[in-house]
């Protein structure tokens, strides 16, 4: 269910759909019509094409796209006349914002047809909206809720008394156990698995005896969670995802955790239990955040990086090993091996010179 | 299908249960009945909570629990006299394991409703148990066996030859493949893969030959092993883990690894083939252990830390680049990239002034 | 479908197999027949093993194996006078190839027995060849095409106008999403998931835009895929998986990535978006690429390193922290917090002397 629109109009509609948080403005040839996008190197005349990095500049001056969204810096920069050489040119303060919201106008999510596919698996009593499509292979258990316009993919489940938000999709083999909420337009990704139990343990006499874990993942609404990623259940509370959190493939997250609204997470992370993420965290890939821990709202992680301690300052933190040879990194691990030694080396020279060095923690 | 004990009776079922390995006793209100457990927050008069941590004192003081159980010295800093304020206390020298217990003596394990629902696989020479359940979409393949009051949760997977011990559980989507062995009271949790072929390929003139992966994975009684953990068949002997072991969830296990009875794996840990860890070891989140090394009995390996040598007494290692501000961090890892001319430039003063530094390696 | 083989014919099955790359020559007793391969410690005088490293030449002297397969080196230091004591002594330059190659003419894969099993559920304008084979509980979307000698193991998935090339499979649970491409011989293990959304999104006023993907994701020929590994289809363009790429379980490849050819990387490695690797490259378990860069063809990365630039100049690159114990850890890490400083001082004292230490960056 492909759209097109005259640029002029295609500004208009993007400029609704972002209530006014982005500025824009059209110059060069008006009489465009867009249907879809396309990178810079690959679009046609009908195709809208973005520059959110200087980098691409020589791409973009080189475009067949019919119409380019980006900054006045690069609008300046590449066409300081406004003439666009045939294309539309967008000039906005967020072209890559402005790019996303036009191309869902363009590309619209269909709304599944609706109905229970043959051979999928509904329970009498679980709850699915007329709108909604469930897609053969499903289960949807016992007193299972799925709502309006929902779309439940070939194999994906819902488990016992889950309730699954207006507008949300579970993609093929995707998994939301048994009592797991989820908000409006939630999108889950295939394999993910939203509410198996949390690893909780406690040690009796060299064995460990399971501790029930009887809490529930919560998750509220626009938030997207990536492929073969997991969300334990609380042990006794819940795990709670916030509105509009945006999870990568291949995450882990611990029982009886928090992540604040609109933060995102690169691929690979791990959070252990009980670990307080705040709102507009940005945490890169593979980085790890131990349990029992809180990390203010807007905190930057790096990647590979691991926290192992509270953050209350926000900020932009790291800590992983740098890339060397192979060789050096023999050379340096094995001096690192021995670093304190060599501090306290050099405090012995700085002493014998009577040099006032920093303190030593 | 939960359960309602008088404090007292509660106390005699969970000493039962410890086969004696915990000692407890009871004070304050002994009249108190209980049905469930709860956080010290949110508990009420009928449930159960549990002190472990002392930094949740005041949690516990302010609870409306019906019965606390804690240490001797929490009783004694919160209730000196041994009067319970209206709770029931309950005195143990290990209270978190005597709340596991009692918990699971609340909420016992429901045996699941017996049969092989509709849209269930089973193949016609496959042997599922009468007590066993096979839910919807679940597939069990030629010459499976599946034993008594197993669960095979909604499309999980038994494959050719696979055999499920007695009262073990896979849960939505878990897959044991082909040939694999699991012991009694296994838990598998959702889209856990047991029995994927292993990693291994000969390097031919640029190319790679398979090798092929015969081998099986065996697993002992009481192990659980977390969502979308992976467990790779041997290559031509077994991959073997060993009873009561713990992993958590995206956890890789490699061919022909042997873990350990009773060790437990935090999350996103990797293990490559043929490692062998021993018994009652605890490994921390995101760790990664090479292959073809060994592991003793009891070690404590630290989270993000790179296990790249045999380990042969038992301790406590680590090895994770700290966690600092990103400025600090460029800074830091800039003069890392030169440690080893660093110390070469302290061996020079040292040698200039004399001083018998330590013996650089 | 096992085979049995005398020696001579076994040794000159492999050299077909292996196009003249591998030179062989059969020495002891030639009259042995092999039916089987198995590991040096198991071996029966019917079954084949190798000796590819040196550190197990005792276990090769003490095997039963009928045939072994060997380096000239170990025959030599092994079998001096070229007798095998009744084995047969099969001396190669590549024993480990040589063997894998006679392990699959041992036992062939088998050819699934084709058809449409109970219980699978094909939409009626998909194309499944005569000779594929589709299991129970899988799902064949419309369009799709699943071409000759496939096998769409129990569960899994293909998507959409997906596309199957001939004598692929598909493990159960495996997900090729819609619109993604496999070429021939390809094997996809359980769980992993082909072609889900890449992470796109734009800021815009605190919260984030999903930029929808349309590129696909194109796999090459002899490529194996892991259990539970995920790769993202393209935002616009496409993610490439070269011929003959191996990838262990759990790794993450972002959208519009690139991995050339004959290139393995093992367990839990992550790939952010548009890395291009090259050729041939051997990247090691839970190694993190960061987006954006290219790595040269033939480039070894180490396990646990952070690739976080390009790599234009092929080597071997590492990056960890070298394990240590905890004791150690905490004085080392508290040391390299303050490296940056210790250098400051160390060129201090150096000025303070008027030595000439290296000039730091």
């Amino acid at each position: 269910m492909a759209a097109s629109y005259q640029i002029a109009a295609l500004g208009e509609a993007v400029l609704r759909a972002a209530a006014g948080c982005i500025s824009a403005s059209v110059s060069g040839d008006a009489s465009v019509h867009i249907s879809s996008v396309a990178p810079l190197q690959t679009a046609a005349g009908n195709q809208l094409s973005f520059l959110a990095n200087p980098r691409y500049r020589g791409a973009a001056a080189a475009s067949g796209a019919g119409a380019l969204v980006l900054s006045a810096a690069d609008r300046r920069a590449l066409f300081p006349d406004g003439v666009g050489l045939g294309r539309a040119l967008v000039e906005s303060d967020n072209p890559y914002a402005w790019f996303a919201l036009a191309a869902h106008l363009l590309a619209p999510n269909e709304a599944p047809a609706p109905g229970v596919a043959a051979g999928a698996h509904v329970a009498a009593d679980a709850t699915v909206a007329d709108s909604a499509r469930v897609d053969a292979g499903a289960v949807v258990e016992a007193g299972a809720v799925v709502k309006a316009r929902c779309r439940i993919g070939a194999g994906a489940h819902v488990g016992v008394a889950a309730c699954i938000g207006a507008d949300s999709r579970l993609h093929p083999g995707a998994r939301v156990l048994s009592g797991c909420m989820l908000g409006e337009r939630v999108i889950v990704h295939s394999g993910a698995v939203i509410g198996a139990d949390g690893f909780g343990f406690a040690p009796l006499d060299g064995r460990w005896i399971k501790i029930p874990q009887t809490g529930r993942v919560v998750i509220g609404d626009d938030v997207e969670i990536g492929a073969n990623t997991t969300i334990d259940r609380g042990a006794m509370g819940d795990t709670v995802i916030e509105e509009g959190v945006k999870l990568d493939n291949l995450i882990q997250v611990g029982h009886n955790c928090r992540i604040g609204a609109h933060s995102v997470l690169a691929g690979c992370v791990g959070i252990a239990g009980s670990a307080d993420i705040g709102r507009g965290c940005q945490i890169g890939g593979a980085a790890m955040i131990a349990g029992h821990l809180s990390i203010a709202d807007g905190t930057l992680i790096g990647p590979g990086t691991l926290v192992s301690r509270t953050i209350s300052s926000p900020g932009f933190y790291t800590g992983f090993f740098p890339l060397m040879t192979n060789r050096d990194w023999e050379h340096n691990a094995a001096a690192l091996r021995h670093l304190h030694e060599l501090r306290s080396r050099v405090r012995a020279l700085e002493a014998r010179l009577g040099e006032g060095g920093p303190k030593d923690d």
